[in-house]
């Protein structure tokens, strides 16, 4: 057996408690390598009882690992075990000090301990996780709902947008469109931001306390929320924590009284008096053309200024999460006191991070409940809009970045396939509206908070920012009808399948182009099978047989031994 | 090329900064897999500029896997960077996404990122961590210098203790001995607990403000901690907060008033009135026998309470740290409060966890500085006392436990070979001496602070718990001169070597029973060669050639090819 492949840590994500008194672990090995997993374990202060023996399921695998899993009960919270793996003729002892080929006495120290399960350290996700669909909107470019805020030299609503151009949309624009977000069936928005700022983004903040008249006032914000809620719709605004707008009060105090004002450690100031262009002398964020300061969260002042703002909103407002611009270059020290302040207003608020990248350092249960879900994102596009990899990278590539995490915070991922950062999938797909609608039915069934980008349900395409920022469309003449029926068809599907919204997941096949993986939740099962072709492909029936068809988007072929699918198709399975 | 064991994740110990400029990597590999191994890295918002390339080095390598490392000077920060490793004829690129066999596109999103480095998540040591050897000191057993405190009924010094036997020992018994310490040589002592308790122990806390009356008084305190600090000597306390003794104030007030103590939350309680024995109604540290509840940290006022207590004695004594009873089992969050609570008092002090297994989730810098190092002392038990395993396993157990950490955390561990919770080490090695001296060198020249449990040094033995315990042994005629003063040796060895106390670790030779390694401070090179076997032994000559011996404990004869080591001996080579 390949003992360099074989890991386990008792530590997130390998080891973690899902409630007082259990533990779940995962074990990594070789794929295809180890036929049968067991753990043994008992609790650790029970000095005389025998360990127990359980088998672990095979929950993953992929072109390199296998993970084996399952959930100890434990009497007194702490766990102390270890593993055998085998296979014909083979069989091996793993702890935390390495492989044996036999046994070792029960009182030997080297096994894994997972010691006391601390309330505190048990990650709770927002209990309306699972049943959440998020839909995203650019508030400048969503609708128009009062005239009277436009800033000046409005564009007309549908030009091709420019860097700075303004269109006028706004809160009021929401709150108008409240009965199309409800036919559509999603249950929650995330707003970029919305605090006064000079640009059409609004990613630079000028003051933390202040909608953007342009967007509304205070009152505006409080219908938006109470008006949402009314019709089930979670709200969640956007901190820009990271950096702030140049014209920032404190920062232009610092523009204004250089070393002497009394916000100058808010900031990092290389000299004096504060430069612009090519000579900016302050630390920014990405490139110094934006201007915009990097906030020092270190600095005990800063960070109770920001983490008061969070709690303003959630109390005023009554908004129910927050999503965190470029929070991967906020310190986690900082992360951790927002997660406790946060949770002390409104328990039942969600977090979500901006990491493009591997979260799992913010996903720990200490800081965010999930993130914008960009790995998956790209393996979206490569697969599915790109046809740029196979299924067997694409599922190795989710795999992985599933494995990386608490299955409660896969749960809480924001999967989306594009953003306002990013091209619009449709863009991204050449157009091609099937290959997008077999993104969505993968983005839909996949664990994970589905996310809709305003305009993606009717067809909108665009290129780069900003480009992929344009108007929404609102004639029913340039709405394309069979997206946006697709798409409240899935969320349909979604909301009526318990093992779709808290089931596990396991792939059944990912070869050639065909991805299939089933969700299981108790004795429910729902299939999902898609042929990512332009050609006929077929798979093993077993996927299809006495099993009803729910999606109804292709047809496909059954004999004994195999279904045939369609190019281009995709097939729920229940 | 093993796929499956080439592993890099952008977090700890993986990745890591060492300054607010610099960052540290590490990549793993099967061992002997891998020829050659280079990152390509550029700073994340330098849009423009290419990516550098540097090879890294081999650092270490054991039984199953290779490490390769370096360190990554940035500009802004934030680093975005792949892997190339190679052997003959083969190479691989491997990114966060997976592994590709060509080069992809300099701006393709799937590269391990590390964003920003924050200082405020920085790691840092104390500032004497590195020069520190530490002298652990059961002041109840130690010296007797005030007859005028003993409890009724002390046995006679020196007699075989009981569970529940007294001796006297107290603070002032300390205090009579700094010039002992002093020539020995060491400049820290920890003392088990001394706070209020009805024990010999003292782990079953009565009030943690009150110096036990048996041990002294708070004027005692101080004037130990002041002498030993005029001494050149830190003093590090034992903080006992997992859970309380059952004389404990508050939950005397639960015993009392029930579910009408305002203090019932600061417990588990399962029903009232409180019952011990076999009917023990409420959560207890480990055995119920000892009737000690459980502390429930995750209450405010519990933890405001500790970490109180915490600031207090810093504050009032100066002492230089804490070590952690039980540590494992009290919540994370607790633990980042208390390195809050500490370093903001005195950020110096040096905090120091109980965790007897892989300690990584609480050495993350965020918690502790080190733990006691129980891998460490089991693997040293297992090769030097009881020669059970090779010194090839030897060197895997440790490099894994080394890896599993930050370079700075492994030189804040406490390399212990023994304490009050376990049998001394010359009893588990038979008594043998010269295999007690092997593993003693080992432990002086090894990455991380030297550890003796009192009395070690002249040569005690004794089983498990109490019978380690036993009382220190002052008559100059019944101490072993010979081990006291190897380890006088040893001790001014180190003191005089940069590399033994700031080096970076690499094993040259683990075969058989030889262990050889190096300690490389820039150009500062000591190599250290162990034959811990009753035969002599050869290994390759360069370790020896044009080199001094300065341990003096051995001979060896040296040819060409060669040296020939003496059975049981060791060698520090310079």
């Amino acid at each position: 057996m390949l003992r360099q492949a074989v890991f386990h840590k008792s530590d997130i994500p390998f080891a973690y408690p899902l409630n007082r008194d259990e533990l779940h672990i995962v074990l990594k090995a070789a794929s295809h390598d180890i036929k049968r997993a067991y753990v043994f374990y008992r609790d650790r202060y029970e000095w005389k009882s025998k360990f127990k023996v359980k088998q672990m399921y095979l929950s993953h695998s992929d072109e390199l690992f296998d993970y084996f899993e399952t959930t100890l009960k434990l009497k007194k919270k702490f766990a102390y075990y270890f593993y055998l793996v085998s296979r014909d003729g083979e069989k091996l002892y793993y702890t935390e000090s390495g492989f044996f080929d036999v046994k070792l006495p029960a009182n030997y120290y080297g096994y894994f301990q997972f010691p006391y399960i601390c309330e505190k350290d048990i990650f709770f996700s927002p209990s309306w996780t699972n049943d959440c669909i998020i839909y995203q909107i650019f508030p400048e470019r969503f609708f128009n709902g009062d005239k009277s805020n436009d800033p000046d030299n409005v564009a007309i609503w549908g030009e091709k947008p420019g860097v700075d151009t303004f269109f006028g949309g706004d809160l009021q624009g929401i709150i108008d469109k409240i009965d199309y977000l409800k036919d559509l069936g999603i249950n929650a928005i995330y707003l970029t931001p919305i605090f006064l700022s000079p640009t059409n983004h609004k990613y630079n903040t000028t003051d933390y306390y202040t909608i953007d008249p342009h967007f509304g006032d205070l009152e505006t914000a409080k219908t938006l929320v109470k008006k949402c809620h009314e019709n089930g719709i979670k709200v969640i605004f956007d901190a820009v924590f990271n950096h702030c707008g140049y014209e920032f009060f404190a920062f232009q105090d610092v523009v204004k009284n250089g070393r002497n004002s009394k916000y100058w450690d808010w900031f990092n100031i290389y000299d004096y008096p504060i430069k612009t262009g090519d000579e900016c002398n302050y630390e920014v964020f990405s490139d110094h053309e934006w201007r915009m300061p990097k906030l020092m969260t270190k600095n005990p002042e800063v960070k109770k200024y920001l983490l008061d703002v969070a709690k303003y909103w959630l109390q005023e407002v009554d908004i129910d999460g927050w999503r965190l611009d470029v929070a991967n270059e906020i310190d986690h020290s900082f992360w951790r006191d927002f997660r406790e302040t946060v949770k002390s207003v409104k328990p039942d608020a969600i977090i979500i991070g901006e990491v493009m990248h591997d979260a799992s350092p913010w996903l720990r249960g200490d800081q965010f409940d999930g993130v914008m879900n960009y790995p998956f994102k790209n393996a979206l596009t490569e697969f599915f809009a790109k046809r740029s990899i196979s299924a067997s990278k694409f599922n190795t590539i989710l795999t992985e970045n599933l494995m990386r995490h608490m299955k409660k915070v896969n749960e809480c991922m924001l999967n989306l396939i594009d953003s306002h950062d990013t091209e619009r999938f449709l863009t991204m797909a050449d157009e091609n509206i099937s290959r997008m609608k077999l993104a969505v039915v993968f983005q839909f069934t996949y664990p994970g908070i589905p996310y809709i980008y305003y305009g993606d349900e009717v067809g909108m395409i665009g290129g780069v920012d900003p480009d992929c920022r344009r108007c929404m469309i609102w004639d029913e003449n340039n709405q394309n009808k069979d997206i946006y029926n697709f798409y409240k068809k899935l969320i349909s599907i979604r909301k009526n399948s318990e093992e779709l919204r808290y089931g596990d997941i396991k792939t059944l096949y990912a070869k050639d182009s065909v991805i299939a993986f089933e969700r299981r939740y108790g004795h429910k099962i729902t299939t999902i099978v898609i042929n990512n072709s332009d050609r006929s492909l077929k798979v093993p029936s077993q996927y299809f047989k006495n099993k009803e068809e729910i999606l109804d988007m292709s047809s496909y072929q059954l004999d004994d031994k195999y279904a045939i699918l369609e190019p281009n198709s995709a097939y729920i399975l229940k």
